[in-house]
């Protein structure tokens, strides 16, 4: 293992690595940008990276499926951290470009959605052509194939090209999630504000089960915060749904919503407890779940079975 | 407090001193008729009898409220047995009366429902007058003041009564459930084929209260028995639950619900559990309920947590 | 039929004779007192009567079981209004006697703990009796077989008897509820405040059978006010439910989730919609549930299936 | 608007394309390719075309994102027609091409995990380069770019290739799901094996939103087939549901578990009742879900509601 080297998802000048750059540690670390998900994640599993620096989902395009599939099949990873990303484009052009120059643009396709109003107002008449990431586009025009590409500010020092726009973003808050994945260990610490991950499969044809997952949820008080179905590679119409809740896996709530799953569900995969990126305080839990209440309960369960309640 | 002492629903001659006899230990204790409910088990909780023997449902007639409102409110009390005796009436008289001398018929009030058609086809011009309990209408028939009365059949001997006609019972299925009341101590030791009592008090004016107690037990595959309203007499409106469900207080699934109840409800009194009268082998958990589920879930939990999983 | 005569659980005096009283057409009615709640209830069955006063649920002793079972089974009957009576006793003396003369007292059984605490108080030596009713134990103080009875202030002038005192209730808010039943027509007209009852059997061992009950009006907002399982007499730990729920039959949330049962359960008894007693403004319905949304929903379900949504 | 022409996602030679030829009317139609989703869907918002054909869910790599967001948003579309396609690749040459000459390969990227170990079994060194669709990877096989190209056997033909290898897929059971979407009307005619389709907005902040929604289909006996989360757009942690459940828009069951969304959500939409692919009959409906029970409990209510019930 190198516990001094991350990987993420290249290339270099991604958001993703932009994400990667805020964590304090990452000044300390060899930032390695690898070329898929997959490659980033399978450093980890082999030894060769101590975390993966992947994206997860945003506000506007949804969950990458890529990462969110690597981290509920194969060999097992752990979350421990997330980064929220505001995420705003700039147009690079090769300095000197004016706005009257620019024929053609490129940048990475989930990028195209995220710009075209911007787009239509400014450079109606422009070609578009995808790239495979947003700062491949950016060398593409450093190599003179496009005008122009939409990427993170970040990336013009990175291949020699100036930021002509800067903040280019039609929807309001469009974020992205990344999470830093290590091999399986002790979960992160516990802050009051946490995120719990886990994916867990229903048992067939049985119509009620995605119901009674949610109330093992509901019934403790445990907020949902996001929920995905993805196909179990099964036959259309089979799914395993990934899961985010509020809390930590030491949160007695949690832990007992957890086993609740475990006991009923053919399989349950936990990807980890880790702190909420952006909040300070969590949500107070509702009245009888804290783990005070548990710990009350289990006191005077106790005591009934030994005859002193 | 007198070991040897047990206290009953009297006088004697009830179908309650005939319940208490079903048990072995009777005949090794001092059986005393109290005049009610309350004194009989009044005189467990000042110490002066070890248990008392009271009826606490008929499948005709419904739950007794006096015993369900006893075991809900004032010092507590634990159900360690239960016993399940057929209901059928014999019609007593003095030696040597016929049906056709027979002009004034008595019962207690809830009999009489119970022997009417009986009545109406072999007595229909009988007059029927209330007394206070069975065993009471058998005295008065003794003492000259009616012709004849419904108890069981052997309150005979007690009275010097002979029984014209048995086994007179308008409903089939006709049966009282009777429970055992002791001071708090430990359970009655689980058997498989159990049954735990309880009471709970929902918070007021939550309309889905009831719902979210019911779903505690259904969400753990614990089958609901017996549940029954009472008011708290703190105004109209205003219910407890007086609730029985399958089940071990030491089996996890009923200890995680009543846990669920201890955390979410203001009030809770355990009652006890004790072995299901009349039932050999309990219904199996259902998928994902047993011990074994539930270790094997936390011992799961404790790997997640530890970083083992 | 006789549409001049009301029935009520009798004798004179009684508290269903007070409760019937409070309703401005008993002016106008012929007022039978009947000797139970039965005999009361069949006058109207076989025409004798247009509606019967029965008392329904006390807010100390529970229901009334003889009114629950009369309505849940035998021939149909509705209910048309219900009364809320504050209960409350006075002492009842012949003239001139004194609380030192007084050494026996009388009252009906459901009496005694509403005055015991005011009796150990008042009179900790006086004998206690029971009567078969209030208004009977006056009669018997009338005949000097008691010194004093429990009952309404209203039966002293009956029976020529002096309050030696009033308002004596040892809980606060005792009340009692009764209804007025007739045969089966169209139900009372809405208010806005109000009460709709009906009784319901579940499926034979069907686990979460009352879940899904209560569920059907939980996902439509309707609160339930009561609820009270009765033995169906087909053996024990079989029950059907009695059920009063917020709203009338003709609000639509009402209407849908009594439709749910109608198609889920084997039986349902539709009891009646009828004024809250004592209430001017009903709970303003969830949002989503009042009669504008189910219109407007029913509306859209049209448009979709037209093709004009 | 053009009724001879039905757009699809092109280009000629995609599985879109032979999903679409599936259809016994598009012998009759003008089969029209598109470069995107939005674009052929966009040619029946204007008018242009009848109808379009885009793949909307595949069983090993999920939904498709750019047909479920361009159905939830924009101007309303509905499905009509549902076609499920069996995705097996062949391995497409130019003529004379041996297994032993390929050095690069080429296809759409979510081929590449569907042919991932065939490749590592038959051409573990050759070099694969994604391109936009399998069809133009076809295009730069006939162009001399690639050696190799996965891509759909029909393809061949058309760009003048020949198939060395068939049936390719790593997965078993790898099957695409395509809908036939059109302007709104009429939903097709319910044949008693159908999948209705809709997008549903849950209320801010409400934990028990999703709860609720699935209980609205428990509780009337409809099983879901799909669901998935999607972003809105208006900022992290904010998501509509894209729901498949059984049964057509005019089963009752359906019906009023739709109208229960539009009450209680603040956004449902509509996309249509349509034959589900490659199923003769559906599944039975649970006792008392049947229309002929819905018809039966409205008569009950409205007997009710006119005093004959």
């Amino acid at each position: 293992m190198s516990p001094s080297r991350y990987t993420y998802l290249g290339p270099e000048g991604t958001f993703t690595e932009a994400a990667l750059r805020t964590l304090p540690e990452a000044a300390t670390r060899e930032l390695v940008p690898m070329v898929s998900v997959p490659t980033a994640l399978d450093a980890v599993r082999n030894g060769e990276a101590a975390a993966a620096l992947v994206p997860i989902e945003n506000s506007v395009e949804g969950g990458v499926t890529a990462t969110l599939d690597e981290l509920a099949t194969g060999a097992p990873l752990m979350i421990y951290r997330e980064v929220l990303l505001q995420i705003a484009f700039a147009l690079l052009v090769r300095p000197g470009t004016r706005l009257a120059d620019i024929k053609t643009v490129t940048g990475h396709p989930v990028a195209q959605p995220q710009v075209r109003n911007w787009l239509a107002q400014h450079l109606p008449d422009a070609l578009w052509e995808s790239s495979a990431s947003n700062a491949d586009g950016a060398r593409l025009v450093q190599e003179g194939r496009y005008d122009a590409a939409f990427a993170g500010e970040f990336a013009a020092a990175t291949y020699g090209l100036e930021a002509l726009y800067t903040d280019i973003h039609d929807a309001q808050n469009a974020q992205t999630r990344f999470v830093l994945a290590g091999r399986p260990a002790r979960p992160a610490a516990r802050t009051g504000a946490d995120r719990t991950s886990f994916v867990v499969w229903l048992r067939d044809n049985h119509p009620g089960a995605l119901l009674e997952l949610l109330q093992e949820f509901a019934s403790r008080g445990v907020n949902l915060m996001r929920i995905e179905s993805r196909p179990t590679g099964e036959g259309m119409g089979q799914y395993c749904f990934s899961i985010d809740c509020e809390g930590h896996i030491t949160d007695r709530r949690v832990g007992e919503a957890l086993m609740g799953l475990k006991r009923t569900c053919p399989k349950v995969r936990f990807l980890g407890s880790y702190p909420q990126a952006g909040v300070d305080a969590g949500v107070p839990p509702r009245p009888g779940t804290s783990d005070e209440d548990f710990v009350a309960a289990a006191d005077w369960l106790t005591r009934c079975q030994d005859g002193r309640a």
